[in-house]
């Protein structure tokens, strides 16, 4: 049975492979995509996501265009070095010629999960305001959303723009409060996980056997991430963070899972952003939020390759 | 000329005689009601205005109903001692026969206000949940909407939800952060002010000299109100907090007013909800909000008694 | 009854003149210095409270260097502006001929206060980081000691270092949290009451009218605080923050003082180092604090005068 | 080299097996004991640490006792439960016949330290109140000490006070952030470490073989605590969370240590008394804490133990 999901994402060299691997997995259903500000502004959100589906002859895939603004902090945005200035990564991408539909991520999200309760994921790989909003305003998005896969926080790992905080999870902290105290079924796969898959340049060089747009937008998106991971963070490769949400339905075996109670500090200390997870239970909360704690990285780089070698394959100039 | 306001409220006592007073106010026109919860839940916020519009003859005054939840605390929706349980304060107000307009008040309020730019003057008299939500849905609400006259705060004066913060910024104090640095005109009306126009039952008794279902609706909402400022606050009378903002319009010369930084504690800590202004100067920031530091309570006081008057006269059983 | 004191300081202009007047109080009896960091380095501190009780001709009155750094705070110490690089202002103080006894001043407060138990009282006008320790240090220490009278906080009043804090609690505002609950009888005298106590240029030359070290001394001090006041609080005139403390002693009558449960913030937000009093009760703790919230300032300025004049006319060159 | 050590304690189970340990080590020169409530309260921390010395003959030993009371915290002391009532655990310790030195343990190690600089190394195993106050009351205590061994903190672990503080740090966040950021050179063991080191009832019955009080104590004071661990953290055996710093003199190679920026929340918020590591050197500061991020848990049980079946055959009754 397929899954059928909405991504809601801020494109970013890896939201925009996330978005590839969904249509080149048999088991998903890709029904949309709803773009908030978080790697780049709203408004390049939402361009390079209609762009990306472009390059991949998907778009009739609808795209809708979310918030601008986290709900307190003020925007970082300082993603363009890392996610490309024209494009993704070095990757020039064309003009799109789809536009988005009309109307707010916010409301499209209320409407779609209310006219079918149960049914739809959704998978936040930028910061969560969308979910937060479509949560406060209407009360009964988060008993009709079937599920949230996250990426997302850094649990036992140090974090990557505070020592404490990931970047998704910091970007909107409050989001991120609202979101994990909704009631919604949650999954979290947080940097513990997503940091041990490394996608290399070798393994760039052998999907680009294949000669395909598909295969070209890989390498050249990942080019500047994979400088950016070797100047700053001292490993060669990189971190394949949000396609990594897609495997926990194609591939849950390879993950190590636990159920936790997971908070998000948003006290405007010094752990603002941290999210963390009561392993001891001193709180005595009930668990809220299955966490990938583990992965088999190179388990999951290996399915990535092959689902891009196909899709490469399946899409020539 | 007139000016065209909408009250964002969640009714409670003092929320209703300023409905009353608006109604009673040749230099108002009130466009509508939108509804947020804060004294009450936002079900019975929605029916206490539709009732309080039903018992004054407005019915005609749309009402939309709003946030159910603050963006991040949890309610504290403990009016009930103070508001009243089956209406308002000890009043018994009827089913309401009206019901409330379709749709949210956060879209009702982005929507008539990119209507008519700079044309529509909102007065939240509740937290501040609707026009937070409304500013980060739509970032073109913040330059379109006219002015914004705020009841919230305690500058100088003491809290009186906490030793620093005021109930209505204290219970959506994130909401009053995203207001107060939107770049929205605002004026701001704190404890330091309406705790200066106090209605005594002396007041009340001279209004129920008039037989009309306003003056006894008057007498039985601020019935309970009077017991609690006695018992809990220590003076006899209520403080007219919300009706106070509307003599921002009409009556402008009773005021102090002052420039100021103006600034809410979202920290998490003891001073969260505390709303103050930089009055030294040190922050060296642009003054963001005028404050009501003072009132000449007392001639409010009368004001508000003689448009009741006024408008009991003009309502009979 | 002459009341024996201690002042616990950061020597500093308006500290110095709190020297000046103690000595030219008959009310009062100087028992000793102890010095804390704050307006200046630890160091300088030591070094003006000698000079000064040299030049006082009162090198027979005990000093006893203390802390050299706020308990979490980074110093601030960047009063050297408004309080003089080689001296206190503009004054140029010689070299001290004395030394501080052996020892440190949390040792000596213990020592002292414990060997007369509720006999001194001690006068803190820079940082509270010696009485905190003393506290911590030795139990019995807060039981023993008669009371403070504390130059710190900003109540109604905006603050001076932030929005929100006064200068001396925001420099260690974790000392002052450990001394506000420590139990001992605390009189407070904040930015509200200090603020109305001006001294101008017109008392300066008046007071110079008389030929004395004392005279020239008040002038040169006061010189630089002027010019600052001048130019970032816009009046004319220097506050005597620390010598209206003193008046507390010998002419309580002209301030107005109110009980209250009084706090300090240290959540390390906005609000941190806020000094504030619970006027409306809700917090239902019991008073802790005695807080001038007002006073006749010409009054003190005139019987500072008055009292500088007589300590002049007995100290020639 | 044998290293001189003065062990900083709030006796409590673990707390007196590690001064069993460091007698029991001939690597190690126990110099003194200085206590500081935490588990217990001050004057229960200076009686056990007084009996445990005399059973095992060790009353030469000086004890000199430190704080009551938290910087800012109230203090928890709620270990009785876990670590006993008459004495350590379900064992009966006997009146101590030596007394404490005279004097305050913040003042003794000062003395100690300055007049050896660079010869003694601090192991603190409770909160680390009495060395917070030593470097704020002595400048120079910083400089002299030659490193402290801290039991404390849960870096990737999840906390066991909070769901992400560990209780020697939690206890006195304060402290711990004046020691972290002191410069004096830090080796800390975290729960990360400890957690791995379980003594469990089969390794009891095996060191009580050999008839001798020592072996009879380490079986009456672990009983408690073992059932504590039983039943609220699900695992048999106890951890012997502080003699595992002496591991670090003796047995370092069992360790996994990396140096790293370590800090302390002390923001008031829900992260309060987190101590972590800034893994991807996010913060770009300087490391100023070796963690042990790692051990090999039955190697150090092992030794733990064959020291104390040595000691308990060289002390009968």
């Amino acid at each position: 049975m397929t899954k059928r999901i909405i991504i809601d994402t801020d494109p970013g060299v890896d939201d925009a492979l996330t978005f590839l691997l969904a249509l080149a997995s048999p088991e998903i259903k890709l029904e949309a995509l709803t773009t908030v500000q978080g790697n780049v502004t709203i408004e390049k959100a939402t361009r390079n996501a209609l762009s990306v589906l472009e390059l991949v002859q998907a778009s009739q895939i609808p795209v809708v265009q979310g918030c601008s603004h986290p709900l307190l902090k003020t925007p970082h945005n300082s993603g363009e070095a890392v996610h490309g200035q024209s494009g993704i990564g070095k990757s020039v991408l064309p003009e799109p010629t789809s536009k988005p539909i009309e109307g707010h991520a916010v409301d499209y999200l209320i409407e779609r999960v209310l006219a079918e309760p149960d049914e739809l994921s959704i998978f936040p790989i930028g910061p969560l305001t969308n979910i937060a909003l479509a949560i406060r305003k209407e009360p009964r998005f988060a008993k009709a959303v079937k599920e949230l896969v996250i990426m997302g926080g850094a649990i036992r790992s140090g974090g990557n723009i505070t020592p404490l905080a990931e970047f998704n999870i910091n970007e909107d902290p409050h989001a991120a409060h609202i979101v994990f105290h909704s009631g919604i079924p949650i999954t979290l796969v947080p940097l513990d996980a997503t940091y041990k898959c490394l996608l290399t340049s070798d393994d760039v060089e052998r999907l680009n056997k294949i000669d395909s747009p598909i295969a070209r937008f890989v390498r050249d998106a990942t080019a500047t991430y994979m400088d950016f991971y070797l100047k700053y963070e001292g490993f060669k490769g990189c971190a394949l963070h949000d396609p990594l949400t897609l495997a926990v339905i194609f591939a849950s075996e390879i993950f190590t899972f636990e159920d936790h109670y997971v908070d998000v500090d948003i006290s405007g200390g010094i752990s603002t952003g941290k999210t963390f997870a009561d392993f001891m239970r001193v709180a005595k909360k009930p668990s809220n939020i299955k966490v990938a704690l583990d992965v088999r990285g190179r388990d999951f780089v290996e399915l990535f390759l092959e689902r891009m070698e196909t899709l490469s394959r399946s899409i020539s100039d």
